[in-house]
């Protein structure tokens, strides 16, 4: 598997000139390319350039408004509504988090509730901009359905992933950001570049039964909830990603379950809907509605660093905290260049082609 | 392994009157009694009379107050910390509740953080609270440490479960009630009693290699978060328990990871202490803050009956919804009585003879 390696400044202006040319206001562009961008920095690749050539097609199947109008549709001092008009989720998601963040200031905690929404990139995104308000982020998704609930063979949920940032002072923030199933789509498309088999208890066959197939999902398997199977906790797994599913899209008015639409554009949305699009939910809280902002920074400091310093296990070097790994990732690719594989590359040089941006 | 049926009502008695000779209050007393009994009326078996006797050890050994008071040391509107003054978990809980709903009817949404308490009994009471008053619950609290993160032969978390319970129409509330670890401590206490060996993922050794003894924590062995190894996920069990652990007790000023004090009375709590007793954390969440009660509910009833009805993997009768179980074993208890196992019973004679209960 060959890699092109680009510096980040010259793919996200690429990115902001393909969502120009799909009619994206300037700003909502320089945004959407700042979120997609992001999941390429913390090396979560399946969500960032990867994806670019997805939301165009859904731009052109009519499923994408790229100009929409994002309301309130509903609050309280604490909550609101957010009906996404359709909108990128990459433009709506960080402007409805921007009123839990303004609900916070005024009351301790904000909750915004976002439907008629697409895919919102990655979570750990709009969760982390809590961070310079010294709040706490949180940010979860509904997504098409692709896992199975235990015992189940149908598919009923997605990948439903939730972030959680917390500040901290001398320590980097804890920024937990993570798919509520054992492994994320992600990492079968990594599996099938490598030609290599999943781990059991990653996917299931179509009849629900063990599969390590990486392209199982295109027969009709699924994916399995966070433990694996039953003995292992599967049942937990599927009430996370219930959870999600629930706040994100019951509270909210969005399609819920098997109703999510589908991120592809080949596959038609549900005909039978239950609400509109895809469904977000977003928190945050004021640390000093809780107690001083030094004070529980201070405290965070020694929670991070005595589990960072813990005793490990024979060859491993050290506890990771969460958000390490994506933090180091986006230092190194910030200098480095990010890299793309060659599937993507294609894809993004016919992409500029067509829409007629310079890769 | 034998066992003694007694109806809940003679064992809610016998709790109110052993909470009584420890000095709780008349309403106090009957609170605690009926947190305490919901454990074993929901199948809990492990948090519930079961423990009774600890709770009086740690009174003995003058670490539970048995006359709290319970106050409010810092709010905003959507807001609080609760300094629960050393009292029963099982009080302090459901007051902090109580104030998380009050919040929540004043401004959408109420979250609380407690400090300076003890063991809670079951997560699902409290975020069960919400229920009838048309609100979704939340309930998280963190405990002794018994389990290593991922890589770490230390246990630094306890298994700090987490409950979202959610209000439904005709069909029964979603409650999502679960340790954050793959196996919970009383699903060990089972396997001693039956004389098995554990599933690999569950425990590991004090090296962390894996092992399959039911004993193993008492050779200094480690409980696994939910995922059972990093290839499966482990580090998002990790996430989800340190998650619990910082909102319980970063946010409100309890001890915290390896700090939090042990429920055993033999063992003496850290001489270094990083905050009070151990925490908890609460929300309630308005249906109506977020879209009206009824459309919210019947939407509720089409996510249950969907999911309840999924098509099975062979030999599995259906999909179980979060809460099932317990709410069926609750219905049964209620009528049948509550299977005591022998260990139990002599523990409540012996607690009963010293205390001058009648058993």
């Amino acid at each position: 598997m060959n890699e092109l390696t680009l510096p980040y400044h010259h793919l996200r202006t690429f990115a902001f000139e393909i969502f120009r040319k799909i009619d994206c206001p300037e700003a909502d562009a320089q945004l959407a390319s700042a979120v997609l961008l992001s999941a390429d920095l913390r090396g979560i690749d399946s969500h960032g350039l990867a994806r670019l050539s997805g939301y165009v097609r859904l731009w052109e199947a009519k499923r994408i408004n790229s100009q929409p109008d994002i309301r309130v549709v509903h609050e309280t001092p604490s909550t609101a509504v957010v009906d996404g008009d359709g909108g990128l989720g990459l433009v709506v998601a960080p402007k409805a988090m921007e009123i839990a963040m303004e609900k916070a200031s005024q009351v301790g905690t904000g909750w915004v509730a976002v439907k008629n929404s697409n895919h919102f990139g990655i979570a750990g995104y709009h969760a982390m901009m809590a961070l310079e308000k010294n709040m706490i982020g949180m940010a979860m998704t509904n997504a098409s359905p692709l896992v199975a609930p235990t015992f189940s063979v149908e598919r009923l949920l997605g990948t439903n992933p939730i972030c959680v940032a917390i500040p901290a002072g001398r320590q980097p923030a804890f920024v937990a950001d993570f798919a509520t199933t054992t492994a994320a789509n992600g990492k079968l498309e990594i599996l099938q570049r490598k030609n290599e088999e999943a781990p059991e208890g990653w996917i299931q066959k179509k009849d629900g039964s063990i599969s390590t197939n990486p392209y199982e999902l295109k027969e009709g398997g699924a994916l399995i909830p966070l433990g694996s199977d039953r003995e292992h906790g599967s049942h937990k797994g599927f009430c996370l990603g219930a959870w999600v599913d629930i706040f994100s899209a019951v509270l909210s008015g969005a399609n819920y379950g098997p109703w999510v639409p589908p991120f592809v554009s080949f596959l038609s949305p549900p005909a039978d809907p239950v609400g509109a699009g895809i469904g977000h939910f977003f928190g945050a809280l004021r640390v000093d509605a809780f107690r001083p902002v030094s004070e529980f920074k201070n405290h965070m400091d020694t929670w991070i660093g005595r589990f960072r310093s813990a005793k490990t296990v024979e060859g491993e070097q050290r506890v990771i905290i969460p958000g390490d790994p994506e933090r180091e990732a986006e230092t190194e690719r910030m200098v480095s260049g990010i890299p793309l594989n060659d599937k993507v590359v294609e894809d993004l040089i016919a992409l500029g082609e067509k829409l007629n941006v310079k890769f």
